[in-house]
């Protein structure tokens, strides 16, 4: 087996922190060396700063690892970033500045016009964006983000109707697992036998991530797709798992059996052996009552993306229920796919070389 | 105080009856003298025949009272009627034969051309189709329904939009309680941590529900609602309370102050002092999280409709969230409104006259 | 009707502060009038400074008034304290100090050799022990408090069976409400599908509070019931109600019969006419699934401890379990009790006349 | 790789059916070929039979195998048995006639003088009754039983500590998952947001079946332990895993580091090599707030017991939290270590030969 490269953490103790310690455990390509978190945690072994949350134990050599302050001297230059908003805007381009290819989760940068915004699946034909980063230019850094946890699959379950009969409208009402809102988050009081139909900032990320996700990388940036798109954002008595009810317009009609073949169809990635990506990134269930949360989200490791109740609808074409993991493919599990694409392409040896414009549909082909 | 009339209830020992039981307990007009449920039950004391399942401690009364045999021979001449479905569709109509006033809280013949389909505040003036059904000729009894417990809160919400604004298009994704379902109902395997995105027939009901209880009474039948209705029902582990996101295209445009004061001045049922009624069937809260199921569903004692959220539409032109409780306003505390207005029409006397044509706006005054 | 007495709210924008305005609201002897909360909150409108989380609408009179810095030289001189330990160690003594009537729910004086920890059912005739306080030698203030939300529902129903049939040993696991902790209090994540086998000093509480509550008061000071207790407390994903499982030694053996009658009897305050006190503060009931939190934690308003499943113990003599409301009876409501029955008493009114020792065994006899 | 040995299983399509198919689902040792479940599924393919509820996919193999009549004629000698005790008590005597190696979950025959009752880390010492029951000198068929879910985590847990130091007085609170009562089980209405202070036979079973599994086997029969437990038995909203908060008594004193060496050391299969058998059947986890259900129930592939909390009582010595995975180790992987270890040492071979009497204390040893 080849080297594993070194990655670090940033806002390692939080729940997509610890969610990314878990899915690196055993991963063939990185390995987990620094871990960074606030002041308080700096200098603390990590196994005491963190309050672990997950289900499967800890591991000992992460328990022990010390956590590092959050600046870039010390730091790998492969990082993952699972930062607040606020805190992500100031820390991850001092990161990139230094040199580090940024893989972030948060946010702050998603909607900048110089930052990729990349499902592999779906769109890794913008990650030519990096080369039009200042940091990029100057050190070799870059920032390249994942989408939110509720744009992520509703994106997966889009694309490929979207690539075979175009989409012009889209309503998506969510119900959303409460680990979105990380730890300590939601208060018990708030979401035992209820629901809180707000969730801050959250249809507005929907909306405009989903169109520039879906959108046409030009060759000097992304044009977002031109679809309406209304959200409705809920969140409920759920620990993982992210459902969201959704209507679509298509530009052209399609039936049902074209519907699930374009979503059978879907691997973009097929060939490319990413170790995080799944088989068959959107499964279609045709079972009247699934996809569920509680059976369904598990699914490819957490990465796919499960579409069930494919339906008319009265007012649009067709309507539909998708779910996926809301902090694997909706967060850590995407920022790690989003590594390892970079990784075959190889981009993410900061300052090595640059990416080339996308040439075709084939989003792995175009960077290749 | 006058004296009470005499009510039966068919289907007593089911969540629904439970509720009939509960909100009869001290009422004004009416009192619970005949309970009737499945033959198994059938000669014990109620309180050894039902599994009591409510907040509020079983009445000694109805506790020690035998259930009888759901036969009209000894019923009084007022029936409650909380049957599933299959059995209403052959109970009832006995009962209306044998000249009842059957207030049905089931689906059997709510979309029956000759059954009105009332909420009071919203479509008493569709009550006149009584006099089409054969019963009320032959006997005098007939059949009046409520509505789905899904379609009631939405449409108290939509009607005094569509009065002033008029609508076009309705979107709606809802997120239902458990005890929609009755009871044992929904498994606990099946909604703990979850969400179920299928109720059988729910979104049907919803969709045509809805356009009936909207639509107009032409003086011999009613003409449902011109508009397009999509609808998206899910289980969501919530006792009480249904949650519904909606989105709406209005023919004429409206401003945000204009849809609430809509809201805020909608008491048709004002001045009618019937013991239910809520003086404010349509709360609208404005705080950014709100409505809430634990929070709001007893608003107007769980007979008004909570509205929040108000906000602009990105596909329509505008979007909301509504809130009611499906067991008091979307079940029992429907039907007995149903009760007290066709009483205050002087139409619970089955058999004695014959109820008026429509000729206002004013559902009740059109009526008396 | 006769004057309401003035009080103030300590604490009054937290959980138990909410539960406070709500059971006062109609409350025939008491008014609040004046409202503190910590700095961030002061100067603000209660409906702002407040985030009201219960089910009933905030009084407008409330919502409106100004919340006070939270020092006694404005305040009335009757205050309710809903205050952290931490600051009513603070707090309460200078309330005190001022001449206040504190009646307090924190812990923190609780098991002061000087402050009486009174349920009026159970122990009433402690309360003679403010008389030993320096405040009210100085100034006629005091402090009185009420046990742990664990503690009374418990206590409430070993009474009964500790004044007929002596008790010698007590071992309770407790399955403990989320609004016990306040608000924001439990992470969702902690407890959806979850039990966390742990709460803060929750066991140490609940030994002491229940063998002091439990013990008898030797005319200078109250001597701890000399019996052993054991506790495991837990937290359960239930919004309101304690349940308790609970195994008792009697001194003297007892009959199933002679329990039940023994709390079926109890009832210490009957002839006071406390608005708060429930007719019967402890209910039996002999379903063989009950008590249970959703349907039988609002028995007596909030006020009754219910009791159910009493089978033979194969360790000691007998087990029941014991459920209680823990925001109502476990809190505010327990406070408000305290406040009637001093009130009762003509104690107050801080600084007026004195107490005078128990003669009897009839609680409230005894101090009148 | 051996051929693996074909292996029946008896109501299949149960909760617990669908746990051994998942769990046997790559099993090295047995290969399901046959499927049973009641008349209305026999001739269907289990995928339609079946309504799947566990979060990993249906094995095709499994969906498209037919389901067999109940009738011990065309089954494989190996049969995992997951019925309801009424029908196991006909049901599993047949196929034990017949020759099968019964292994059940059912609690039909747990208590029955000839019949093991067996958990391999604890008594399979016990194993040589099967040679008692009259089907074993008959046909070579016998049953095998594991215990009750509730029993079997705390069962791991007293072992180590009765092998060291002795138990005569245990006292148990259990807070038990809904997928203990099968599907469907608990109803929703019953369990959201609520506690049921009821299981019907629970407290029996588990108070019986403890005894007997830490009894001793004298040659012939099983002497049950003597020691006293009372058990309290509770049904809480968890979806899997049993918690239970136990005091016990000792006959010799023991530290908490002797305590906590004693779970650690307990390591009874230790070189068997069976394929469920956890490396460590009771973790010791020191966090004050742990176990956990949601956490810890996986420890151990859900077959090890977890404890934590342990601290003195103020009753008897000490007191625990103990955690074990109901339909994992509670139930089907339960039943599958037992064929396990009946397959070690030659007995799943039914007719083949007789089974040792014990000679030492080392279960396994014991047995080869």
């Amino acid at each position: 087996m080849r080297q594993r490269r070194k990655v670090g953490i940033l806002g390692a103790t939080g729940m997509v922190g610890q969610r990314f310690i878990q899915l690196l455990e055993n991963h063939p390509w990185f390995e987990v060396t620094w871990l960074a978190a606030s002041d308080r945690s700096s200098g603390k072994p990590y196994g005491e700063a963190a309050k672990w949350k997950l289900d499967t134990p800890l591991p000992h050599n992460i328990a022990n690892m010390l956590v590092s302050p959050a600046i870039p001297q010390a730091a790998p230059k492969i990082i993952f970033a699972a930062l607040d908003a606020d805190i992500a805007r100031e820390m991850e381009p001092a990161f990139a500045a230094a040199g580090c290819a940024v893989i972030s989760n948060s946010s702050a940068f998603r909607m900048h016009p110089d930052v990729p915004l990349v499902i592999p699946e779906v769109n890794a034909d913008h990650l030519p964006l990096i080369e039009e980063q200042q940091w990029r230019k100057a050190s070799g850094g870059y920032i390249v983000t994942n989408p939110n946890c509720s744009a992520i699959g509703l994106v997966l379950a889009l694309k490929p109707i979207a690539e075979r009969f175009g989409i012009e409208a889209i309503f998506v009402s969510t119900m959303q697992a409460v680990s979105g809102a990380g730890y300590p988050g939601v208060a018990s009081l708030d979401i035992l036998g209820n629901v809180v139909p707000f969730i801050k900032n959250e249809e507005e990320k929907l909306q405009e991530e989903t169109l520039k996700l879906l959108g046409r990388w030009n060759g000097r940036a992304v044009d977002p797709l031109a679809a309406k798109l209304s959200a409705h954002c809920n969140r409920v008595p759920v620990e993982d798992g992210h459902m969201e009810c959704v209507s679509i317009k298509l530009s052209k009609k399609a039936s049902r059996e074209e519907l699930i073949e374009a979503w059978r169809d879907f691997s973009p990635l097929a060939g490319q052996a990413l170790p995080s990506a799944p088989a068959q990134p959107v499964e279609f269930v045709s079972a009247e009552d699934r996809p569920q949360p509680r059976l369904d989200r598990m699914r490819g490791n957490g990465m796919a993306s499960t579409v069930g109740r494919l339906r008319p609808c009265s007012l649009f074409d067709w309507k539909f229920t998708v779910l996926s993991h809301n902090t694997i493919r909706g967060a850590a599990g995407a920022a790690i796919l989003n590594a390892e694409i970079l990784e075959k392409l190889g981009k993410l040896d900061p300052g090595s070389d640059s990416v080339v414009a996308a040439k075709s549909n084939d989003p792995v082909a175009a960077l290749a």
